[in-house]
Parts: C-alpha cells; sequence; structure tokens
C-alpha cells in the first residue's frame, strides 16, 4: 500500500467535524477503496476547544489556515471555512501555491474565483476539487467533470435550495400563506434569520453558474444570471398551478441557446407527474439533457453536515487515489466566455394572473392585448369565489400560453396593467416542461 | 498534451458504433477533457462491409478480438461483444494479460467472471471500467465505486430493466392485460422474441448482482438471488395496488440484515407518491441508503445505442486520464464471500389477494390463520362486482399487512390455500415503503 496521504482541515464546523468523524469511522473501508490510508495530520478552526465529539489528539492545531496549507505535515488541504474570500480564498491559493491538492465545499468562493483558481491550480498541476460544493451529497459535479465527457449537454436544470424548496412545498401542503411558512421555517432552523440569500436565488445563482460552465465549457459568471425569488409567490398561485396540473418550484435553469447561455433562477411551473414536481422538502435535485445521454436526474440530501462531508470524503478519496483532471472540466485556457442569452429572447410557456375588473369589455381587452403580441392562449381560467361575488372586486383570470418570447409577454403584460383593466401587477410565471 | 490514447473496439454493433460516432463528433470537447486525444486505431466486428454509418478508414480491421486485445497499436480495449463468455472474456483476459485496461458494457461477463476479472486485473496493475453495465447511461457504477466511498451503504434498490417497466406502465396506464402489452411490447421492439431473460427478472439479477458487490464490499454472486418476475402480475394487481396508493414495479433490491445480504428481484408495491413509483416506461433508476448520504436516486435511460456508448465514452476518458481503482472498488482480496440472507426472514409489509368462495365463516377463518402467524393487517379490501354478484364466484380478497416475516407469511397462505376456502393460489407481492 502507498504512503498515507495527510490531510489538513481548515475548519472544524458542522461539515468539518462531520468529515473527520466518516474518516475515522470508515478509516478501513477507506483506505481499501483508495490504496493507502488517510490521516488528519493538521487542523485548523476559530475555537480550539470546542466539543465537536472527537478528540483533536494527534493532529496539530494551527490557527491561521495559510500557515496549515504551508504545513510540510500537510499532503492535501481541506478547506471547510466558507466565504468567498478572506481565509477561505488565503488558504487556497496557498495550498496550491504549495503544490497542494485542494477540496472545498465552498460555492461562493468556487463561483466567484473559480475561473482564477482553476488557471492557478492547472499551472500548478494540482488537482482542485468541489463535489461539495453544489447540491450536497449529489455527484452531481462528478457526473458533469467526468461521466458526461462524451455529451453535448443542452440543459442543466436543477433544485439547488432547499430552503426555498421546503417553504414550496409546506405551502402546497399546507395551504398556508409565505410569510407563515418563512416564520416558521426560521423557527425550525430550515431559513436564516436572514434569509435573502436562499429565497432571493443567490444561494441557486452561485451552483448554477457552477454546473453551467462544467456543462457548456464557459467561464463561471456568478452575477450575470437572471433572478426572481420565491417572495411573491402566493397561495393563490400555487393553487391555480395545482388546478392545472402544475407545482411551483424554484429553479435553477442554465440552457444553450442561439444567442448564447441562458442562466436564470425563477419559481418554475412544473407538470405535477415530473420526477422534478415529486422533489419535496429540502432535498435537491438536478436534471441534465443532452444528446447522447438523453434525460437523466440525480436526487438527494442538498445539504446537512453528513451528506456534504459524503461528497468531501469522495473527493478526498479522488486525491488519494491520484485522480486528476483540469478543474472545471477543461483546461481553464480552453473555457470560452461566457454570452449571456437576454431574457426577452426566452422562449417558453407562461402562466399570467391578473386581477382584472368586472367591466364590460375588460377580457376582450385582455385578449386583444395578447393577440397584438401574437401570444396564443393554451388554457384561460376566470374564478369568481362565489362568497365574494362582488362587483366591485376584481376577478382573478389565470391565462396559460403556448410557448412564445418573454418580450412579447413582457409587452402584453406592461400595455394591460396601464391600460386600466386590471388592478395591481400581474404575476407572472414561467413554465418548464421536463 | 500527453500521446493519444489508442483504443482497439471489439463489437461495433448498435453501442460499438455510438461510441465511434460520439468519439469522432466530439474529438475536441473530449480531447481538452482528458488532457489527450482519443484514437480508434482498431476495430474488429463479423462483418467488416456492414454499413454502421461512419468508415472504418483508417482503422486496422481484425477478425479476431483477442489479436486485437493483443494488438502492438492497441493501448486500452474496449469489449462490446456481449455474451458472460466466448470472444468477449476472451478478448478481455488477452487484453489484461497484456496489461492493458478494458472498458466493457457487458453485464452478463462482470457478473459471472467479475470476481475473478477483478484479480487478474490488479495483479496486471490494469483498470478493469463497466459504467455501461448496469443502467445504461446512469452513472451508477461511478457513483458506487467512487462518489460514496465514505458512506456504510444499507440498501441498494432499482428499476434496472426497461422491458419491465414498460410492460408494468403500459398495462396501468392502458388498463390491459400482461400478454396483450407483451406482444405489443416485442411488435415495436421493447421486448425480445424469447423475453424470459427479462421479465424473469434474470437482467435483472446480474446488474444487482454488480451492484451489491460494490455497495457491500462481497464477492459477484448473480445466481444466488432471489427471483421473481412479472409474468404473474394481473391487472387486477395493478387495480387493487392503485386503489391502496401503490403502484407495481419490478424491482432488484440488496440490503444488509445481520443474517447477510438479502439480494431479491421480484415485483414490488412501492408507494404512488414515491419518486421511484414516477419512473415510467423504458426509464430506469437506482435508489441508494447510507448512512452519511442518506436517501439518493440517480434515474435516467437504461438501454440504447447513444445512452448506453456514453457511459462506455465516460469509462474510455477515465483510462485517458490514467484513472485507476481496484475494479470492485475495493481489492480482490479484500472482498467478503456473499452470505444470502434468507427470503424466509425478510422482513417486510405484504399484500396478498385470495380469491374467497362466499361461504359463512370464510372470512373468519382466513383472519384466524392469520392471527396464528401474528400477522397484523392494515387493510382488508373485499370486492365484489356487483355485476357478478353470483354467490358460486369466488370474491377477490385483499390484505395488506404491517411489517412482519416472510416464513410467517408464506405459512399462513400455505394453511389458508389447503383450507378449502379458496380458489386457486394466493398472489403475494412485496412491498417496499421507500
Amino acid at each position: 500500500m502507498a504512503e498515507p496521504l495527510r490531510l489538513g482541515i481548515a475548519g472544524l464546523g458542522t461539515v468539518g467535524a462531520a468529515v473527520v468523524k466518516m474518516l475515522n469511522a470508515n478509516r478501513g473501508q477507506i483506505a481499501e477503496r483508495c490504496g493507502r490510508e488517510i490521516v488528519v495530520t493538521t487542523v485548523s478552526a476559530r475555537d480550539r476547544n470546542k466539543d465537536r465529539g472527537f478528540s483533536l489528539n494527534g493532529m496539530a492545531f494551527l490557527q491561521d489556515p495559510v500557515a496549515l496549507a504551508q504545513s510540510p505535515d500537510v499532503d492535501a488541504v481541506v478547506e471547510l471555512i466558507g466565504g468567498a474570500d478572506g481565509p477561505a480564498l488565503d488558504a487556497t491559493t496557498a495550498a496550491i501555491a504549495a503544490g497542494r491538492p485542494v477540496v472545498t465545499a465552498n460555492k461562493a468562493m468556487i463561483a466567484e474565483h473559480g475561473n482564477r483558481l482553476a488557471g492557478l491550480a492547472e499551472d500548478a498541476g494540482v488537482g482542485l476539487f468541489f463535489e461539495a460544493a453544489v447540491a450536497g451529497g449529489i455527484p452531481i459535479i462528478k457526473a458533469l467533470r467526468e461521466s458526461l465527457a462524451g455529451n453535448r449537454i443542452s440543459h442543466v436544470i436543477g433544485i439547488l435550495n432547499g430552503t426555498c424548496n421546503y417553504i414550496l412545498t409546506r405551502m402546497e401542503d399546507e395551504e398556508k400563506p409565505f410569510d407563515v411558512i418563512l416564520k416558521d421555517a426560521q423557527d425550525l432552523g430550515y431559513a436564516e434569520a436572514d434569509p435573502t440569500f436562499d429565497i432571493g436565488g443567490h444561494d441557486t445563482a452561485h451552483k448554477l453558474a457552477i454546473m453551467t460552465s462544467l456543462a457548456f465549457g464557459t467561464e463561471i459568471t456568478a452575477d450575470d444570471i437572471y433572478l426572481e425569488g420565491i417572495e411573491q409567490i402566493t397561495l393563490e398561485d400555487i393553487h391555480a398551478a395545482g388546478d392545472l396540473g402544475f407545482r411551483i418550484k424554484l429553479l435553477g435553469v442554465a440552457q444553450r441557446t442561439e444567442s448564447g447561455i441562458e442562466q436564470r433562477v425563477h419559481p418554475t411551473m412544473v407538470p405535477k407527474n415530473s420526477p422534478i414536481a415529486r422533489v419535496s422538502g429540502v432535498t435537491n435535485a438536478v436534471a441534465i439533457e443532452s444528446d447522447a445521454l438523453g434525460q437523466a436526474m440525480l436526487i438527494g440530501p442538498g445539504a446537512g453536515g453528513d451528506a456534504t462531508a459524503s461528497s468531501v470524503v469522495s473527493d478526498i478519496c479522488d486525491i488519494a487515489r491520484g485522480a486528476m483532471l483540469p478543474t472545471l472540466a477543461r483546461p481553464a485556457k480552453a473555457l470560452e466566455p461566457y454570452v449571456r442569452a437576454q431574457m426577452r429572447a426566452h422562449e417558453g410557456g407562461y402562466y399570467i394572473r391578473l386581477n382584472v375588473e368586472d367591466r364590460p369589455g375588460a377580457f376582450a381587452h385582455i385578449a386583444e392585448r395578447m393577440a397584438e403580441q401574437h401570444i396564443s392562449l393554451q388554457s384561460i381560467v376566470q374564478k369568481r369565489d362565489p362568497k365574494t361575488a362582488d362587483p366591485e372586486t376584481p376577478v382573478p383570470v389565470i391565462l396559460i400560453t403556448h410557448k412564445v418570447m418573454e418580450a412579447a409577454v413582457r409587452a402584453a403584460v406592461e400595455k394591460i396593467e396601464s391600460d386600466g383593466y386590471v388592478t395591481g401587477p400581474a404575476q407572472v410565471i414561467r413554465i418548464e416542461s421536463l
């Protein structure tokens, strides 16, 4: 058997502690599978004395993660500090500069600095592994970097944020509005005190940006993604979607189009009987569509210490076995610049909910505005609740369009809104038929 | 860039042709991802002159796959001949003996000779890759061999045979009996003229045996698996399952128990709202349950030239990048003998359909037989079709048990059958709550 692989682990939070425990608990199995022992020689964390459920005996404790990355007792570095910049980035670049492969679970760092880090890793001839950065325990990075090497991918579609999926699932199951469920999710620890990063879609965008690069061979561009969160989704939308055979999910979608790559994160109506519609609660899922493989989907836990540790250990084992491949699947220099397809050029089906005033001609007027933009309608649902059959109250009208250009939908909706037959803004939700 | 990897491909059927076309079509992308060109230097097939949609120019054509495996122009061998023995096995062993890594899509060969081949490959220091042997395009072998290295797996559950899933899906959707759908599937090319290997569960057993070894670190044992096919599934069972919130799937299940490993292939009732119940038609799926990752599932096309070629090319790229790991995840010598858990000791829920004669006391009698075996019932459904409300016709009675030992169910059913209150044999279908 080869020499043991000596690991330095920077960051001993939930994931870091789970990694150390997993390496200890499955020491024999992992050594057999890797052809060598894996030994944690060095760790760094803020607080040495915190109880983590395991002893730090036998491991060097360094306050400074950069010192850990440069330690002579370390063959490979596991970065679990978090944060796009600061100590995480410093430790990662120091490790690469010292010629040591790196495993990270840090989606923010890869999303924001992945292109540069890929170049540095390549120049230094070391691997940079980040299975845990996207969709937690789901082996989606390996699938995209390795398994799909011979495919030309056309779509990557994911439920990538457990908090959003948890909230949407509970809104539907319990018929309670967004605010109530969010509050409860916060109390239960499923949502942060400041939930913006999750519910606004930013976390999904980070993960999507990484997958887009792997799928399409382009540079990662996390700050140029069309973004809509789930804050505006009402119970009324969820009910209307259900009546029409759909369910609402926050999806990250990347797809190749003639005018560039669409990267978009937004609430999406998916057919109830599609596999992705069945992904409930905090579970994540990624669907890939490609020329050879066709449609494939991976489902699993997107977060949690143990599930994330499973991905980190998978990367550690790859390093132990000497695996070496370009960080972003292709050499950094071969990555193409990201050309963003405009959302106005997006083609798809749309759900449009309008609060229409109960006046003669209102509906004819709306229909005319749609016709002007050559938008053909698949369904029209007008539902007045008998209990509120008050002619003063606007009637919710739901339109489902056939495939149409987003620019046309926006133009029609803008005109309808300004024409005075509707109250409040229109709710527009895109439809994906997976 | 490193020297090109020179491939010899033995077998140019649907999959072989798709592999050559994929390597040609994505030459640049694959070279970027592998760090070297991949060149098919040598092929072998039965008929040189068959039109395969590409030219054999520039490739040496050898009649004999063993000669191909030993050719000095070949660095790695792709075996796509098929069949557990004969030329496929000869070419594989010859390639390994010549120190060349092998890619194969041959589930029968791996299922029957995998243990020995793993040892040979290890002794020769070459890799043996077989992603395409299980579940076609789904990267399940990579997930089990690499991604789950740090996990202790408890269950592997798969829909592994497209023909069976296609037939069961159509029976339910079209409300037509097994024979009618099988005939139609044969006419459409979804089932073989002799369908026994598929519908009897043998194909599923081969694939399951391979996954069991990877999941549990045991020797592959394909001929010691509990096996029931789908031939006995009636429309009545499908309807009854549906009424109770279940769907019937042919599953391959491997699970660790206290008395050994259960490997079983049989029609199974799964909750309709479980993700695996949603896998329809020829699609395959594998669910894995493990200590760290929890539940994960991979869904995708289980057959077809292009999807299978996607997996073959993934393996070729691994070889091109110098990947090296034990064939069955652990060193061949470290594999434990397979200890089969007895089906009688299987614990689970059961669906039992009986045709009960309409005589006083019949039902009390059945209930007593169940009670004798300490079987508690979750549901009892007795449905007499009003149109055939003829006291001479037996009434179908469906029992759903709570979790119970299989031995108890068998004992109860045996007694019920011999007591004379029922007509014909009982239909017994196991339930999995995924």
